[in-house]
C-alpha cells in the first residue's frame, strides 16, 4: 500500500521533471548501431582469435589514425559522396583541422603508412590492421556507417612472390577453423584467367571489367540473368553462352586444372593458370585439405584493383551470406604517393557486418552479458567485510568475481545474478560466517552446497570448469 | 658497375616519375600520430591486460558508436570549440548525416547508453569502454586529437553503495600491479571533506570550486604559489595559510584520520570523513596493502562533476607524469536524458597519452616489431615446398611462424630477420633436405645447430621459452 502510494508520488514527481526537461533524441544516429554486452563479448572473443591468427602468421600490428588528409583519401579512390569530412563547430581560428576526413577502409591508410615509412620497413612488409572505418552510405539493414574491418596485407618492394598468395589463403583457413562457426571453404581464382579468356573471345578491353562484374554475380542472379546481362552489354549470344559455360566449369581442383589445359587461351590466360597452379601446389605442400580451398572460375571480385589471385570465403549451408572474407592480389598499393611499384596481396573481414549477420541468422547465439563467474552476496550488510575478503580471495583464484555491495534483500541479489546470467553465487549469512563456511549456489541447476573455505576453490571449479 | 649504371637509370626514371607526380603531403594530420609496430605491440599487450582486469572484476563490455548526435554531446558539457562535427563532401541529399559529431569521451556516450537501455539494465550497472575519442584541441607534444581512453564506471539506480568506491580503487591496484611498470600508489580523497572544510572557513560557495582548483595544483606549482593564488582570489592570508596547512597534512592513513578527527568541520566535512573511513576499511578488508592506497587531502580533481571520493594514481619516482589513472564519484550521470538520479563512480586511463609518456621517459622500451618467433628460410627456391611444409608444422607447434618466400640471397633473408628482431631462423639447404634435418639459428647469440625434425620442437623451445 505504502509502496503504491510512493510510486504514485514518484510518478507525479517524475512527470513534473519530464515536462520541465528538454527532450533529447537519445537513439543511436542512423547507421551507427551498438552491440549488446552479450554480443560485444562475442565480438571481443573474435577480435582476440583474429588478432592471434594474424600474429601466429607473423603479421605486424599497424594502427593508423582514424583521420587522414582528405586529399590523400581521394587520391586512392575514396568516394567523395561517402566520405566524412571533419569540421569543428567554430573553425575560424585553427586551420590545422581543415582538409581532414575519416578513413573509409584500411587500404588507403596502409598506402600512406608505407609511403611514410618506406625506408624503414622490411620488405615484404606484412601488416594487419583491425579497427573501425566510416562511410556515409545510405543506412540500411546490415549496412553500417561505422564498421570494423580486419585486414592483412603483404606488400613487396618491386615484386612479391606468388607463394604469398598461398600463405594468405592459409590464414583464412586458420581463421575460420579457429572461429569455429561451421564448415567453410575458400574459393580461389585468378583474374588473369578470366581476362585472358575474355580477350581471347575478342571481348573489347573496355568491356572486360563490365563482363567481370556480370559473371561475378552468377551465384546471386543465376545463369539466365547472367546471359541476359551479357547480351545487354553487347556480347554476342554464343559468346555469352561460352563465357557462362566457362565460369560454370566444376569438379575437383585437379579436374578443373585439366579442363583449363584443354582450353586455348592467350598468353595472359596461360600465365593465370600457371600462377594458380603454383598457389595450389604451395597449398598442398602446407597440407591444406582440398575441401578447404576450391578453384572456382566464377569468382572475380567486382572491384577493379585486383589483378591476380582473388579469394572468397563461403560458410557451407549459408551461401546466402555471400563471402565472409575476401581479397586478392593487386599490382599497385601506393604508386601515387611513392612513385614506386608496390604489389600486394591481402584479405579483409567486415567484422561488424559479418557478426550482425551471424547473430541475425542465429548461427551464433550470444550467451550471458556479464563476464562475472562468481557473485558474492550476503544476507545482511553486517557480513560485508567478510564478503569483501572472500571476494578478493576468489578473484585471486582466477575467477571473474564480483561483490554485490548494495543493501538489498537476498531475492533482489539473486535477480541481479540471473539478469546478468552469472553462473554461481556464493552466499554468506550469519551461520556461515560463524562456522567459517559459505554456500555455493549453482544458478543453472539451483543446487546449493555448503563448503568450508578450504573446499571453496574446488567447489567453484566443479561448476565452472 | 652494372649495378651502379642500373641504379642511375632508375634514378633518372624515378625523377621523371616524381616530376610528373602530383605532390601529396603524406604525413599524419597534426594531432593524429601513430605508434610504431613495436610500440603498437606494447599497446596491444596493455589493452589485453586492462580488458582482463576489468572483466576479472565483472565489468560488462560496452562499445558505443564513435558518432553521437551533436545536441546530446553538448547537453553533457561537450566543449563546442573542440568537438568534431561530421559533414559529407556533398551533403545536400541525405539529412540523416547532419547534426552528428565524434565522441570526445566515454562518459557522455555512457549516459546515452544508460538512457537508451534504462529498463533492460541490471543495476548497479558496471561497464567498461575502451577505445578512441576525438577532440579538436590545439595539437602539442603529448596532447593528441585522437586518443584511447579506458574507462570503468559503476552506476546505481537512485543510490550506489560507498563500497563501490573501494572496489574501484582495488581495480586500479590490480591494473598497475599487472601492467608491472614499477611502484605506484593510489591517492584517495573525498571532495566533501574539502568542501566542508572550506565552508567552515566561510569561503563563499561561489569560490569553493576555484579554491579547489588552486589547491589541486599544489604539487605542480608549490606552496608559495598556492598561497599567492588563494590570496589573489580574495581569501584572507591567514585562511589561505590554514587551507594550505590542511592540505599538507601528512602521515599514515591512520595518522591522517586521527588529525581529521581533531578538526572541527561542518556536517559535510564529517560526512566526508565518515565516507572515506568506510572506503579505507573496505580496502583493508580486501587486504589491499597500505602502501598502495594513500589518503591525500591535497587532491581534488579539477573537474566540477565529482562530488565524493576522488582518485589519482602516481608512479613512484615519476611524479612528474602526473596522475596516470584518475576518477571519482559523481551524483548525476544522465538526469538530463532520463529524469532519474543515477549516481556513479568510475576511473579512466588515458592510454595513448600515458604510453607515449612512458615511451618518451624510457620507462617502457618496446622490443621487436614483429610477432614472428621463427622465420623459415631456404638456400634456394628448390626447397620451398619443404620449407612451407616445415613452416606449417612449426606454426602447429604454437610458435608465431613465417616463411620467407621471396627469391633472395641468404644474407638478405637474415637481414630481414634482423630488421624485424625475429629471434630464430630455421635454415634449409640441399644437405638438410637430403638428410631430413634443419639448421636452427639463434639470431641473438649467432649459434647454429643442426637438428632432426624430431628434435626441432625441443630445439626451438630451448631458445624461445
Amino acid at each position: 500500500m505504502i509502496k503504491i502510494f510512493m510510486s504514485k508520488l514518484f510518478l507525479i514527481f517524475f512527470s513534473a521533471t519530464i515536462s520541465m526537461m528538454k527532450k533529447y533524441n537519445i537513439t543511436c544516429p542512423s547507421g551507427f548501431p551498438e552491440f549488446s554486452p552479450a554480443e560485444e563479448r562475442v565480438r571481443q572473443n573474435w577480435l582476440a582469435v583474429i588478432r592471434g591468427v594474424f600474429e601466429k602468421n607473423g603479421f605486424l600490428p599497424v594502427e593508423t589514425p582514424l583521420v587522414e588528409r582528405e586529399e590523400n583519401l581521394l587520391a586512392k579512390g575514396g568516394n567523395p559522396k561517402e566520405m566524412y569530412v571533419l569540421k569543428r563547430v567554430q573553425d575560424d581560428d585553427d586551420t590545422s583541422h581543415s582538409g581532414n576526413a575519416l578513413r573509409f577502409d584500411h587500404t588507403v591508410p596502409l598506402a600512406l603508412y608505407v609511403a611514410r615509412h618506406l625506408n624503414e620497413l622490411a620488405f615484404p612488409f606484412r601488416r594487419y590492421s583491425i579497427g573501425p572505418v566510416l562511410r556515409g552510405e545510405r543506412a540500411q539493414k546490415g549496412r553500417f556507417r561505422q564498421f570494423d574491418q580486419c585486414d592483412i596485407d603483404m606488400i613487396g618492394s618491386g615484386e612479391l612472390s606468388l607463394l604469398n598468395d598461398a600463405l594468405v589463403a592459409v590464414v583464412i583457413v586458420q581463421l575460420f577453423e579457429q572461429l569455429n562457426i561451421g564448415e567453410f571453404f575458400v574459393r580461389i581464382n585468378n583474374r588473369k584467367i578470366l581476362t585472358g579468356f575474355f580477350e581471347n573471345l575478342n571481348i573489347k578491353s573496355k568491356d572486360i571489367s563490365a563482363v567481370m562484374m556480370i559473371v561475378d554475380d552468377l551465384e546471386k542472379i543465376g545463369a539466365t540473368k547472367v546471359l541476359e546481362n551479357l547480351v545487354k552489354l553487347g556480347v554476342k549470344k554464343d559468346l555469352a553462352q561460352e563465357i557462362l559455360n566457362f565460369t560454370e566449369i566444376s569438379g575437383t581442383n585437379e579436374e578443373i586444372f585439366k579442363r583449363l589445359e584443354q582450353i586455348k587461351g592467350g598468353e595472359l590466360f596461360t600465365e593465370g593458370v600457371q600462377d594458380l597452379k603454383e598457389v595450389f601446389s604451395a597449398l598442398s605442400a602446407m597440407n591444406v585439405p582440398e575441401n578447404r580451398v576450391k578453384l572456382d572460375l566464377s569468382i572475380a571480385r567486382g572491384l577493379d584493383y585486383y589483378t591476380g589471385t582473388v579469394y572468397e570465403t563461403i560458410l557451407t549451408g549459408y551461401e546466402g551470406l555471400g563471402s565472409i572474407c575476401s581479397g586478392g592480389r593487386y599490382d599497385d598499393l601506393a604508386e601515387v604517393f611513392t612513385g614506386k611499384k608496390l604489389p600486394g596481396v591481402g584479405i579483409s573481414i567486415g567484422l561488424t557486418r559479418l557478426l550482425s549477420q551471424l547473430f541475425d541468422a542465429k548461427i551464433i547465439e550470444p550467451e550471458r552479458s556479464s563476464p562475472t563467474e562468481v557473485l558474492i552476496i550476503t544476507t545482511s550488510p553486517d557480513f560485508m567485510s567478510n564478503a569483501l575478503e572472500i571476494g578478493a580471495k576468489i578473484r585471486g583464484m582466477g575467477f571473474c568475481t564480483e561483490n554485490y555491495v548494495e543493501d538489498k534483500k537476498l531475492g533482489k541479489q539473486f535477480d541481479y545474478a540471473n539478469k546478468l546470467g552469472i553462473p554461481v553465487c556464493v552466499v554468506m549469512g550469519e551461520s556461515e560466517v560463524e562456522k567459517g563456511t559459505v554456500q555455493i549456489k549453482n544458478m543453472t541447476s539451483g543446487e546449493q552446497t555448503e563448503v568450508t573455505l578450504e573446499q571453496l576453490e574446488k567447489g567453484l571449479k566443479n561448476i565452472l570448469k
